[in-house]
């Protein structure tokens, strides 16, 4: 018996109803140019900016448990991206709240991990002003994506601290605009499956530990939480996860987060919209504390996915097909 | 009469017969899944790597006036940026070259920019380990495409110093490897625009200049060209330029680049394969020596445009319609 089973037991039965459906949009389900398509199948321009210069942003909401989780809370860091980039959705707010609805009420997915991504469209910002660029939206609903799987949750994850690559600064690409430009992470990602781990953790090159490849990092030192205030995107499951350190009583410091905490720390754990709050148990081969998930983590994580139930933070979805 | 005219009077008599072709692929022609398609109809899947974490590398040699200009560069840089992203080409070297020529004929584009893509693929490098990864090769011929136009090369460009970005260092990004993550340069490139001008030039934030969205940066004074040696791509167009300057006598130093000369120098130009060599006129709203192309600049213009011809670097495209 694992402290994951208090999620997976009935997740995994949900996954098993999931493989047995014969809705086309079971595995995954796009909305392009208007259309529908089955996730697998959808194509985009190949002239899209979004594809020719990463000139994109994105957001990832989750469902869980037929839920739709904070979803309000992704669409505001969306919609600032977007600003930021001094782009338009061509979809009203209300508009894309009710397309992603029907998205996954029409795919049956119970668990899901849901992207909308706005391009810059099919004109070069060069040639053209940015408003008059008609920016592309492109929605895709999906089987929930674990940057952690059940298993590894159990043993906790091992990571890196990177020593050939760095993060990208903010004074380069503002990291608050969630983006696809991962050369940094996928650099990383090779670096870690080099010595033999699965995660990396990026400095900024100035001896703080910044983000990994899609996820928060967070230390635990004498139950109080460390994390990164620049240089990050400015997580929602690291923010639901605060809040939740604030009604257990863990104190917490958002600011620079010194290296020498990622060898001298009780605790550490990575939290995304895609895995919650993942253990991390070895850094850079050695044993985080006694080498399992801590007291902190665990309660954080058990916090994390019972607040997916709060109808202050999320809502049912009304599904089209009975499961 | 301009300098300009030297290229520009045959070009645009190409371009215009060029416009009344009848041929599909006359505005452009992509090979996506082995298949040819008109480049404005051509799709790639949204789940492509290369759009979903911009996962890819690429090269673009041209094509002008009917003969590929120093293609096997290209394919050499192309090859040695895949072998440090550990990707594999599915295409082989001949048939890349094969291929792309035979796109080249088909088109009846006599002056085009060709574009070549190696994506990850469908799956994602987190999951996968990359040898597994079966990576994407997308084929992209267009008309050739003008960083700098004709009217603004006769009368030179306008750029700036960037104040609210730098260049993504090569400790994040090894700008060796040719990407499209373009964050830094499309913040460049609005800045520019809300400063007056059209072309960004990133510091690396260390006080050096290191190049432009999509060029090379050369400073000249007193006839000695200066360019940056790191933080930048070791362009195929300013490798030219600088034999060429071998062969006219002018001295040339690569190295770190000082903000300063950006405000010091007799003048400046940009180089790339999608426009040559380019007078820079005005940095930051002050005139450039004497605010026109400078000698040296148009010495080295011409004999950009010269060396298409040479026989060593160039060959003729058997073209399948007659024009």
């Amino acid at each position: 018996m694992s402290f994951t089973d208090y999620i997976f037991t009935e997740y995994n039965k949900r996954t098993a109803a999931l493989a047995q459906s014969d809705n086309p949009y079971a595995r995954g389900v796009a909305w392009v140019d208007g259309e529908f398509a089955p996730l697998h199948d959808a194509r985009i321009p190949i002239l899209d900016q979004g594809f020719l210069h990463s000139d994109l942003t994105y957001d990832v909401p989750a469902v869980w448990d037929g839920r739709f989780f904070r979803l309000d809370d992704h669409l505001d860091r969306f919609e600032a991206s977007i600003a930021k980039l001094r782009m338009r959705n061509p979809l009203s707010r209300k508009d894309m709240r009710a397309k992603l609805i029907e998205m996954v009420a029409m795919s049956g997915i119970r668990d899901a991990y849901v992207q909308m991504i706005l391009t810059r469209g099919l004109q070069f910002i060069r040639q053209s002003a940015p408003e008059d660029c008609k920016n592309c939206c492109y929605l895709m609903v999906m089987p929930y994506v674990w940057v952690m799987g059940e298993e590894l949750q159990r043993t906790g994850g091992h990571a890196i601290v990177t020593r050939n690559v760095r993060r990208i600064p903010a004074g380069a690409i503002d990291p608050t605009i969630k983006n696809l430009q991962w050369g940094d992470f996928t650099r990383g990602l090779l670096e870690a499956r080099d010595r033999g781990a699965m995660y990396p953790m990026l400095t900024d090159g100035d001896g703080n530990i910044t983000e990994g490849s899609g996820f928060n990092v967070v230390f635990v030192k004498d139950q109080h939480l460390f994390t990164a205030r620049k240089g990050v995107l400015e997580g929602v499951t690291r923010k639901t996860v605060l809040e939740i350190s604030d009604r257990l009583g863990f104190a917490w410091t958002l600011d620079d987060v010194p290296v020498e905490l990622a060898y001298t720390c009780d605790e550490c754990f990575f939290v995304t919209t895609a895995g919650g709050v993942m253990p991390v148990t070895r850094i850079d081969g050695n044993p985080v504390g006694n080498g399992e998930a801590g007291t902190v983590t665990k309660a954080l994580w058990k916090g994390y996915w019972d607040t997916h139930y709060d109808p202050e933070l999320s809502f049912a979805i009304e599904y089209r097909r009975p499961r």
